[in-house]
Formats: structure tokens, C-alpha cells, sequence
């Protein structure tokens, strides 16, 4: 297996680092060698001498001894580019993008569909925690039939923060801002994008369909309040940023939103920058996958098995139908505080100085904006 | 692919009603033909008519024709000549038999090796919860440092309504025998075993050794009182039954035994008969697999999975090296309640009525031991 590593960052050199380290237990492994031919950046960085360092990504797709391209520089131009040209001269793929895979996935999986290459981007969703393959792999026997998780590993560390040191979101976004947890564009991060990125490939796969990214209803954490925090943990939840898709009766339900959950759910109790994924299925019922988002090693560990499995069959493939109709999930119990009391069917219900709180029963949410038309309110849905 | 199955139970007859069921969805996924071609089983049982039924398992193993031989029967004889014979003809074999592989999985993974067959287990640890497949390929560019993990249900359900219900072991014991959660032989369960197959079989794995089971040390739950768990709980841990498995300085640390975990880590937060692995490792730092350890389609759905994959090429080897040294891991944090004061070091220390309760420091259990030499107390290690 002759490698080619695109972009040269936190993790393409992380896992030109491992695979250096870890040569000969990997080819002990597999009964194969494993050499990394080129390292190409247009940043110029020290590699190992045997790696033949370029800046021009040409000479590693057009190289006929390459059998993997890893693309690591992200974006979806450049990178776009570099995996369908791999594609078409038949190369594998191994890939950490996951604002490419949630927008032009169809593409590229009927690219490599039509060329008999592999596409596998594990590093995409959860950063090191294997999901994106176990989720395919490992429940082949189930119909997936619901995705829940926090994706996010920033938007976790603030909404951490903001819980055990009591601070408003402004106050935890400096102070995470401050430690490198956030971007040089929050708003991936903040609004819910990078999350739906992720939901949107685990969905793909779990439902084998291809979704529009663009009708996929993000909201992010900015809207989080202490108070509303100190009152979700009144009544016994964390207040979580949780992504989620499912199959409705008719088409599918997927969307990001700031979701109250039961503190003794083990979901609630992942904080940090740390991830998790809760799948249901028919057979298997919930099966969970803990672990860190992100970090150069993390992420580059999923890079280096997605490489090293280019080598066997595949045990799915990824020839889905277009599916037009996706739907934010509005069916829920609600997390309400507001200025009146509500004429609703609620679970709870309690007042504190000005403000009535609720959670309650399952209710359509343009039902109970109905109820809100007049007030200054703060909703957040409520899992279960 | 054509498959025998030997052995129709709960598990044995749940794996082919899925194959029944998912036959189509199966055969798209891998581009071949799904067949279940026997059903074998001393017991008469009604088989879908295209399946075969017989009551000699030589029926199915000397067919040419099969592929996958699927071995549901449990215990360590029979099951045993079973794998052997199909292995030494080279068939794949799927099991679910943790006792034989704990036991005798070195010669099993060396009979596969030398006839080039392949040999998988998924359901033999956590039911359906993949963890066996993930920890090898998932994992494959990591060395794996350290596992841990809650993998007996029913202990893990009573140590739960011990501590929900406020019930002393016995108690409990005999609501959760009422329940269906004890088996015949109890002693499996409720004294580690069943815990310590498992945690061998992962050491194996993770260590890419075999150690002889004989040598692990097992302590079930038999002397965890309400008592200790109301003291725990009062210094912010919960009691859990642990098998754990790391690399030492010199050999192997593989053991069982209940252990206090801080209630705000997510493996305290494992309740019922759920199941939950954790696993340490140099790159992708911990990552936790977390199900339903038992359950006729949760562990038919990992049987399910395992013939799937016996289809295309493993990314690892079972040819391990035989490691002679293993020990209890005795360097820990230990929670001692006693009934006199204690000279050591210690983290936290109150008493309360009669009982001189102690967090300590981390110390050699033999060096504990020596000051409770004239004492009556209970002890637990502290995870962390």
C-alpha cells in the first residue's frame, strides 16, 4: 500500500506520524507493506527522508504507484478537486472532511461507486471515536432507525463551562476562546453548522439515502442562558447541543438544536470536548460511542484505520437514492420559560421570580408558538 | 455464503430469523447470496422450509457447500469438536461462547490459522455492543494501554437495585432471580466469571497474547453490603463490578472486582444490565462502547454481523504470542471500611456509627492488608 498524504496540518502530519511509528505493526497486521510515498503541502514542513515532500497535489494523484490519496487540507474547493480526481484514476480515498461529505457526498460516492475506488471518512464524524464504519460494519444486521448525539466538541466545552462555573455564554465563549477551543469562524461551531455537517453523514449512511445539506434546520447555543441553565437543572436536566435524525412517517426528521436531557442519561453526562453518538436500531436497540471530537492524534488514529482498511472489502456500499423530503424534528416535549402562564398540557411547571417555566407534554412546535405569540420567551426541545 | 446453524436458543434462533428478515437488505449490501442452509438442534424447533433442520451436527459441518458455521450451543465440550472440526475443514466459524474462547481460545485461533479460516466472536463479549471487531480494526493504529469495563448484566442489574431500592445483596439477588435475570448457575455472574471470560478475551485481543485464564483472579459481588454502598455514595462514588485489563511494567494486569467510581463518571452512570467498555489507548486517548450486554436479537444481531464479515478480509491475525505472566492489578485506590483507625495515607476519611471509613492513597494491597490484619472490614477498589 503506497500513501499519499494531502495537506500537512494537526492531523495530516499526526498521521504521517503514526503511520511512521506504527509501520511495522500495521504490515504485521495486515500482511502488506505500508509506505507513505509523499507528504504534499504548500506550507513546507520536515518529513521523514523517505517521503518525497511536494506542494503540488498533481504529482501525488497522478503517480500510478499511489493506492490512497488522504485529503486533509478541508474546505470544498481544493479539496473537492483533489478527491474526484483521485476517484476517477481509481485511487481510494480517505478524508477528515466532513463539510465536503455533508455537501457534495452524492458526488463523490457515485464518483467512486463508478470507478471501484473507496471513499472512507471516519475522521469526519467524532473525530477519533469509530462510528461512521462501526454504525455501517458492525450493525449490518439492523435498520437504523434513530441517531442522537453531541457532535460538537466546542459548543460541549462551552455549554461545560457554562454549567459548572455558572456563567453566561458570552463569559464561557471568552474563556474557551481563550484555551484554542474556538475557530477563526465560531459560527461553524456556534450555530449548529458543523454539527448538522455530522448528523447529515451519519444519516446518509444510517438511512442509505442522500439528503440537500441546505434543508437541514441548524441552531446553535447562543441562545443559552445561565437562567435558562440554572432552571433545566432545577428540574433535573443538562442542557446539551444535540444533533438528530430519525425516520418520520413520511421522509425524515434531522436537525441540531439545544435539547434539555435527563441528568441521569448517560448523554447528559458528556462534557468537556467530548463527543458521543447514540444509535437505535430494531435489533441491537441503543448502542452508544464515547470519545474525544477532536485533537491531532484523536483524529488522525480514525485517518490511519480508514487508510488501512482501503485494503479489504468493503461490507456496504454507498449507492443511496436522493430523498427529497427531510424535516426538522418538531414532534418533542419543550423546555418553555416565559412571561405568562400557558394554557398547554405540560409534565412540569413551576415559578420563580417573573418567569413560568414548563416542560411540557409532546407537542408540535408551531402549536405551542401559537401560545407564545405575545411573549418574550426562551424554548428548547426535551429528549425523551 | 451458505451457513450451518448449530445450536437454536434464544440467541441460535434469533440469528436466523434475522437473516430471515434482513436476507435482501444483506444481499444488497455485500453483493451475495445470504442462505441459511441448516438448523441444528438436539430440541425440535419450526424452521422457515428452505432451512434444513437436523439434530447431528455432522450434517452441517461435512457439507461442502457451507461456508459459516454458526456455533450456539455453548459450554466448552460439544461446542468445542464442533469449532474444531469446522475449522480443520476450513469453514469460517461464528460463536457467541466466551467460556471457550476465555478457555481455549489459543488453540481454536491457531486451528483457524493453520486452515486459513476465520474465527469471530463479537457476541462472545457485551452482546451486541460491538467492541471485539472495533478494538482490532477501529482501533488499528493504536496500542492499546488499558481496558475497562462493567460486562456482566445481571450484576450490574443488582448491583443497581441495591442501590436504587436501598437493598442489601440478597435482597436484591432474589427480585432479580424472580425476574429472570440469574441463571441456573449463578455462581458464573455473581462471582466474576462471566466478567473475567470476557475481559480475557479483550486482553487477548488488545495485548495480541494469550494468557491462561486459570491465572486471573475473579471477586464477584457477594460481599458488597447496602452498607458500603450507602458509604460510597455519601463520598460521591458507586460501586460497580470491574473487569479490567492493563499492560504492567512487567507481564499483564487482568482482574475482576467491584470498584468505587465517581459518580460523575460516564461508567458510574451504566445501569441495569447495560454494558459498557472503555478502552485506553495511545493515540485516540479513551473511547467507550456502551449497550445491551444480553437480549435474544441484541446478541443475534452481532452473530449476524460477525457472518457478514466473514465475507471479506481481516484486518488483523490472531497470532499471538503465550504471555505467562498475569496479575491482579493491586496498586489502586481502595475503600476500606473498618472498625479501627488506620496509620496509612489516605484521600478521604470519616466515621460514622461503629465504621472507620477510608478513600486512600494509592497502596500494594498486601501492604493494606498487613494494618487490617486484626480487623473486620470490607474493601473495594477505587477506580481512578
Amino acid at each position: 500500500m503506497k500513501i499519499g498524504v494531502i495537506g500537512l496540518g494537526t492531523v495530516g502530519f499526526g498521521a504521517v506520524e503514526i503511520l511512521t511509528q506504527q509501520k511495522e505493526r500495521l504490515e504485521k497486521q495486515i500482511g502488506e507493506e505500508v509506505i507513505v510515498k509523499y507528504g504534499c503541502s504548500l506550507d513546507e514542513v520536515t518529513l521523514p527522508e523517505e517521503i518525497i515532500y511536494t506542494q503540488d497535489f498533481h504529482d501525488v494523484i497522478n503517480d500510478e504507484e499511489i493506492d490512497v490519496v488522504v485529503e486533509l487540507i478541508g474546505g470544498t474547493t481544493i479539496a473537492k478537486t483533489i478527491i474526484l480526481e483521485a476517484l476517477k484514476k481509481g485511487k481510494h480515498v480517505v478524508t477528515a472532511n466532513k463539510a465536503l461529505i455533508a455537501h457534495d457526498g452524492q458526488e463523490i460516492f457515485e464518483t467512486a461507486s463508478q470507478h471501484n475506488a473507496k471513499i472512507y471518512y471516519e475522521a469526519a464524524v467524532g473525530g477519533g471515536i469509530p462510528v461512521v464504519v462501526p454504525a455501517k460494519e458492525d450493525l449490518i444486521a439492523n435498520e437504523i432507525e434513530k441517531i442522537e448525539g453531541i457532535l460538537n466538541g466546542t459548543t460541549n466545552f462551552i455549554l461545560t463551562l457554562m454549567e459548572t462555573d455558572n456563567l453566561d455564554f458570552d463569559e464561557a465563549l471568552t474563556i474557551a476562546d481563550g484555551l484554542g477551543f474556538v475557530e477563526a469562524d465560531a459560527s461553524l461551531d456556534l450555530d449548529g453548522i458543523d454539527a448538522a455537517h455530522k448528523i447529515q453523514i451519519l444519516a446518509m449512511n444510517a438511512f442509505e439515502m442522500f439528503f440537500d445539506f441546505n434543508k437541514i434546520q441548524a441552531t446553535g447555543i447562543r441562545n443559552v442562558t445561565k437562567k435558562d441553565m440554572d432552571y433545566a437543572k432545577k428540574l433535573g436536566y443538562r442542557i446539551k447541543l444535540i444533533a438528530q435524525a430519525k425516520k418520520l412517517d413520511k421522509g425524515y426528521g434531522i436537525d441540531v438544536s439545544p435539547t434539555l436531557i435527563g441528568i441521569k442519561d448517560i448523554v447528559a453526562n458528556v462534557n468537556q470536548a467530548y463527543n458521543v453518538v447514540e444509535i437505535t436500531c430494531n435489533y441491537l436497540e441503543n448502542v452508544i460511542f464515547y470519545g474525544k471530537g477532536a485533537g491531532r492524534y484523536v483524529t488522525a488514529s480514525a485517518v490511519v484505520s480508514d487508510i488501512i482498511k482501503t485494503h479489504k472489502q468493503d461490507m456496504w456500499k454507498h449507492d443511496y437514492q436522493y430523498e427529497e423530503c427531510i424535516y426538522p424534528i418538531t414532534y418533542s416535549k419543550y423546555y418553555v420559560r416565559c412571561d405568562h402562564p400557558l394554557d398547554i398540557d405540560y409534565e412540569t411547571y413551576f415559578s420563580q421570580d417573573k418567569d413560568h417555566i414548563y416542560i411540557t407534554n409532546k407537542i408540535e412546535l408551531d402549536e405551542l408558538q401559537k401560545q407564545l405569540q405575545n411573549e418574550t420567551y426562551n424554548l428548547f426541545k426535551v429528549r425523551g
